[in-house]
């Protein structure tokens, strides 16, 4: 990896210049509140150089200027909330706070569309949306602290993309700094367009490598009033399985699809503390949400969906309250019951492979010490795979998490799949990318990359090894 | 424009010796056929040197090595129904005709997916679908000849793009050729990807420009069972307009949703012979069709549609009868009533902006000496403004036609619009794309196509000036 120009008291005073003395930080004890991101590990762990908090897309061009000038790179910092060391200035360098471009700029009813800085929190833009009988549809789990910009920059899903899709279908057009330090307008508030190439798309999901996204156009979708939540509790996982391809199919447009293995709902029954959650000992729980805009229409579904769930094998359908949402939203922490080290993965495979994917992943994982746990989006084909360290060394640890990796990438990629669902491969997948991504692909990202950013000034050591 | 090598014997025996020596044509009879796609001006016919058929991408892999190495354009060529001669080999070198590549290759209809060649029509991936009871979404006008692989290309859209989407939202992988020579995969069969850059969504779109498009993997979506289609008659177009934000709003979900003015209400009616259509002296007819998995369904939202068209100020709403959709289909043909000699052009601004847009086009045109009329698939904001040559001389005709164009798309560009919603830019357009076209997005636009396709192989005098 190459090696960049350290940041001397010269650029400091270059940057305190762009952005004003109090938004570049080089005290110690400040910087190390941004050596990590969600990451865990220490050993992932980098200190920036510097951290700059610009407030507007011009100042981000000069600083981008700068960059190549001086030859320094640049890690951009939204929520912090990456699961993939996204966040993370491996390469040293600055990190660019993005907390500063905080404002809603315009909500249009009539064109259903709504223009934010990058800064803006993903609740907020929800929020505001709700207000007006609108709905944004992007719905990542980390709402309440993740920033629009970086939903954008991984290409985030969540909860509701099996009826709304990803981060990537709710865009419009966003303003980005160029790798070379142009603002440039990518996208255009438009339902068709063939006017040359979708820079927009390329852009989304790139995770901050081909430019700085200074500013989001979304589209607004009407807000479906009535719904209903189905609990389908099946004790076969293949059966609550089977379930997906027969809901797809029957015209239902699901808005949620979620599965919890049986080690999650006694995992998440006891860290919500809640006592008599059916078949609390051999269930697996499936939750479908379905949204309608007339109430004559939540009858009918529902019965088509309880139906469904009855002919695939259920032992048991109910409603899906509030405490079943509950165990859902608490996967991520109910893990620490098991270990303080745990590790979530973020595999995706095509949706009618995720049962024989799902089978295949615990049967690699009876061969390794620590517990394996799996939540998903089964609509989607997305699952997150959680590891709870059991009794053993650190580089027993480390040494057997890399190899039940390489053997669950592999079988991944066999059955058509990809490494990152919705995380994004940050610096934490880097290798892994290299390894499995298919020569020719690999080759065209790179050609991009060292295209529109010859310097590798943004985000170096993430995504690809350019 | 760059000066490319000729077609040497000694590349066409190279040639031959690739494809096999009947797929290479160098006969003028032969090559003539291949002078123009949907282009009527002569001036704009483009010859080939020699026309190429290939049976395979590997084959193509080698043919574009060859041109690499000879330093010979190549233009790709499907169904020859580009509206933006596209398929005009304007800088010389060979044709390659994609028609060989025309085989479905997989339905698979537990995963929701079909696999085919870039050559197969459209039209027939549309009933292989059917006959499955799913549905492939994409339906360009010029479906029974329109081939797979270009509607990609083009990122072609059609009458159902209001609730399906564009192409671009239809595809889940393609296989491509790149500029120099690489057969590369771009995409996967699943909901959710964050796996590095987004390769297949620059390739749509990209007119041939960024690598040739060989193999195509499309989502099937479940075929709704049940339908309607209404008929609004306005009589101010305004009104007519207006209807489109309520509708989109209401939750209805509508197929299409296409707007005919009089000019084409009357033109339509005559064309097809039909003598007693409803308000043929003043009307502006808006078809809205509504499809649903249920019966009980239909009512109810048909009722809705009703109460909206009325609201708006409809002076009939009727059922939709075949005789509508005859003339909706009828449009371009019924053009020829006027003149043999008129252009479509196809803008497309953001929807809400679509009623001035409309007016203001009208308003322009009045300043002319020929006759403007407007089709449009409201629901997108795209236009489709035809001409009709009056009794003026043809260079009165190319200086008129162009005056007008330049107001048009100052004005479209004034309120967001770009030059094209679903005919692309090709030739055609590529003067006002390199005017029009913000400057920094120009330059990534540029730096991409330089970067991939270093000696300006594919299609070159296409979509921008690189």
């Amino acid at each position: 990896m190459k090696t960049y120009h350290p940041i001397t008291p010269e650029i400091v005073e270059k940057l305190k210049a762009i952005v004003g003395p109090s938004h570049v930080k080089t005290d110690k004890d400040i910087l190390v509140q941004y050596q990590t991101d969600y990451e865990t590990n220490p050993l992932m762990f980098h200190v920036p150089e510097a951290a700059v908090i610009p407030g507007s897309a011009e100042e981000i061009s000069q600083i981008v200027k700068l960059a190549n000038q001086y030859d320094f790179p640049i890690t951009v910092r939204s929520g912090g909330t990456s699961l993939a060391d996204g966040a993370i200035p491996v390469c040293g360098g600055i990190v660019l706070s993005m907390e500063r471009l905080n404002k809603i700029i315009e909500l249009n009813e009539e064109g259903m569309y709504m223009t934010a800085e990058a800064g803006v929190r993903t609740i907020d833009l929800q929020k505001a949306a709700h207000e007006r009988g609108l709905l944004y549809a992007g719905d990542p789990s980390s709402a309440e602290s993740c920033m629009i910009g970086a939903n954008l920059a991984t290409n985030a899903g969540g909860l509701e993309a099996v009826r709304y899709g990803v981060t990537r279908d709710q865009v419009y057009c966003l303003e980005m700094v160029s790798p070379t330090g142009d603002i440039v307008e990518c996208g255009s508030i438009l339902k068709k367009c063939s006017t040359g190439y979708d820079l927009q798309q390329l852009i989304i999901g790139s995770e901050g490598t081909l430019g700085i996204i200074t500013k989001v156009t979304v589209k607004l979708v009407p807000l479906p009033p009535y719904r209903f939540d189905i609990l389908g509790i099946y004790n076969d996982p293949r059966k609550a399985l089977h379930m997906v391809p027969k809901l797809l199919k029957a015209g239902i447009n699901p808005t949620s699809l979620e599965y919890m293995d049986n080690s999650y709902v006694r995992g998440c029954a006891d860290y919500c503390k809640y006592d008599n959650m059916p078949h609390y000992e051999d269930g697996i729980y499936v939750i479908i949400t379905v949204e309608t805009f007339r109430e004559d229409e939540l009858d009918s579904k529902m019965e088509i969906v309880n139906d469904i769930c009855e002919e695939t094998g259920a032992v048991e359908v109910l409603e899906a309250d509030e405490r079943v949402w509950n165990m859902r939203r608490s996967c991520q922490p109910s893990a620490e019951l098991i270990s303080k080290v745990f590790l979530t993965d973020d595999v995706v495979v095509p949706v009618h492979k995720i049962a024989e994917t799902i089978e295949k992943i615990m049967e690699i994982g009876e061969n390794y010490p620590f517990q394996v746990k799996i939540n998903a989006h089964i609509g989607d084909g997305n699952m997150h795979i959680v590891l709870c360290k059991t009794n053993m060394t650190e580089e027993e640890w480390e040494k057997q998490v890399e190899e039940f990796h390489q053997q669950v990438y592999a079988y991944a990629y066999s059955v058509g799949g990809r490494l990152a669902g919705e995380h994004g491969i940050g610096a934490k997948k880097l290798k892994y990318m290299e390894e499995f991504t298919p020569a020719g692909e690999l080759k065209v990202m790179k050609t991009i990359k060292r295209a529109m950013d010859p310097n590798l000034i943004l985000n170096p050591g993430k995504v690809i090894d350019a």
